[in-house]
């Protein structure tokens, strides 16, 4: 089959949620032991995965992180802090634990995959390691296309390849997460495309730019725009033109979790901007998608406003790698654990609204 | 000792934190391997437990959740959605852990202690609950003092006690909360008195009043800042005229906390009016303290921009009870342990910023 019809075949597959799965969480929550209403988001989120998994009792016991990985061609024009080889010494870092999403997944009791979807660098197998390249980085921007519309297929079929990896050792609730050194600049342009935003709207100061640096990357940003001339109808695209190979796998993995009713925690600027292109995709996808925080990169609210999504922590991290994902793994399974284990009005003896 | 000294004697053992612990906590945090800051509010968080502990590895083992509960006399004047029988029947769901803070304190694997400052109901002793019963419910603040000023200072030191009792089995970490049926109002009555605010701007409809019973709501509270025109120079006066004894009992937690160098992860409006009192005593105690949720309460924002504290969790949560406070103390956690955790920039062999 070719690599379109297997996306198109995914995308069909992706479900809206059933409106008797939702009726049925909203009447428990509301007969638990509080004001109707005042735990919040919290009630949403658990309905929402009722929804998603279509089962009453729900449980969130086997959370995955996913970290996809890539390099980008556009760094030869300084757009970053930091240089291109710490793209693969992070690698290395998140394969012996030592990095802040090492951490996080081990506090949420989360597996961790990290995935090499495009870096300039040829890795020995490693257990926690998946290899998915397209390519060693994509090209430069700036001067014509990051990728063929055919890898962007093939990255995120790859993608969605990831998310059946991670269905074998079991999975409830994915969090994805980004590393590539330069990838805030596809990520500000890709929503630039699609918003038709000015680009010094979306863009912000990466992993630390300073002044000088924030406007040259601007200007990359504005001549990648002029050089490809992106379609904002045709996401596929926008991904192809702007995007990384990071970027599209976390499009891919996005869709292959949706399809297969698992709900997927964003993170910042990166990792929306994967679910953004899923979500333009198809609409449908957006209520399989949960946010967690508010990244310091300008770009990212955009995102959110065009998804129709509003996050639920404001850390002012702007770190990727999934580290607001998995803070917001734990707020969904907050929200499990309370639907599941509070206490009905019935149940405790507790009086109802006065004169009720 | 008389109460008063006992308190003064209190305050007077918070210290400042020293710069010495705060500065080598914030060089560890820059050696990590992550952009400078880019961890944003869990490096102010784990430099400032640093400081808290004066300890540069110091952990979060111990987690504790204090709900402290009290009656209304203001009730009288149907402020509330709920009868006040609610409050004792929350106390007994609490023990037999069928309400929403027992659900997050098991996922946060913290201990909770419930603790009776003035509850109208006797309790018979139970594992679990804490009698620092004052009185039963507080007077009508639309008619006079909520409590005497012998009252509210027997409250607060009857806080300072249950910090002790915590201390006994062990404690790296409080999180307060609060119950009680009615305790909106007197919470928006203190933010209204120390800010100088008007009533309508600091008053929410609590577990779901609806038009006409907020408006109730908002002339309880005027009137009773008439009727005892608290001095807003004072705290212990605008404690004892408006105030409620768990709200009293929540700043003689915070105050205990601060005095024995353990921090205080805050909750929505009641915990937070209580932290608010103690700060106005001891502006000190405000490095003691971490936020956790916006509450959709809107005199919350007005305490929070008084004590000039920004929270981190914005879930439209409306319960109270120490739930924000346990979603917060998660963070907390999470912040100590990527201090403790992520490798340097050394130990990864991952290269520092371009050209540096």
């Amino acid at each position: 089959m070719e690599l379109h019809e297997r996306l198109e075949n995914y995308l069909a597959r992706v479900e809206p949620l059933k409106p008797e799965f939702l009726d049925r969480a909203q009447e428990r929550l509301d007969s638990l032991t509080k004001p109707l209403g005042s735990l919040g988001r919290l009630e949403e989120f658990a309905k929402r995965y009722v929804g998603i998994k279509e089962d009453l009792r729900p449980k969130i016991d086997q959370k995955t992180i996913v970290t996809l990985v890539g390099d980008h061609g556009v760094t030869e024009d300084n757009v970053s802090l930091y240089p291109r080889e710490v793209t693969p010494q992070m690698v290395y870092n998140f394969i012996r634990q030592g990095a802040a999403i090492n951490v996080l997944a081990r506090l949420i009791g989360a597996r961790l995959y990290v995935v090499d979807m495009g870096v300039d660098h040829d890795f020995e197998p490693m257990e926690g390691l998946i290899i998915k390249k397209i390519a060693r980085g994509t090209q430069n921007i700036t001067k014509g296309p990051a990728m063929t519309r055919e890898e962007a297929l093939q990255a995120i079929m790859g993608g969605t390849e990831i998310v059946e990896t991670v269905m074998n050792q079991g999975v409830d609730i994915i969090g994805v997460g980004d590393m590539g050194i330069g990838n805030t600049t596809p990520s500000s342009a890709i929503i630039a495309a699609i918003s038709h935003t000015p680009v010094k709207e979306v863009t912000g100061r990466g992993a630390g730019l300073d002044d000088k640096g924030l406007e040259k990357k601007i200007e990359a940003i504005e001549t990648a725009l002029q050089v490809n001339r992106p379609d904002p109808e045709d996401p596929l695209d926008v991904l192809a033109k702007l995007g990384g190979f990071e970027i599209a796998g976390i499009t891919g993995v996005t869709i292959g979790a949706a399809a297969h009713r698992i709900p997927v925690v964003a993170d910042g600027l990166i990792s929306t901007a994967g679910i953004l292109i899923a979500i333009e995709m198809s609409p449908r996808i957006k209520a399989y998608i949960f946010p967690s925080h508010n990244s310091v990169e300008i770009g990212h609210r955009v995102m959110l406003d065009r998804i129709g999504m509003a996050s639920v922590l404001d850390l002012s991290m702007r770190l990727g790698e999934g580290t607001g994902a998995a803070l917001g793994i734990q707020l969904v399974e907050a929200a499990v654990r309370i639907y599941n284990e509070m206490a009905t009005f019935e149940e405790a003896g507790v009086s109802g609204i006065a004169g009720s």
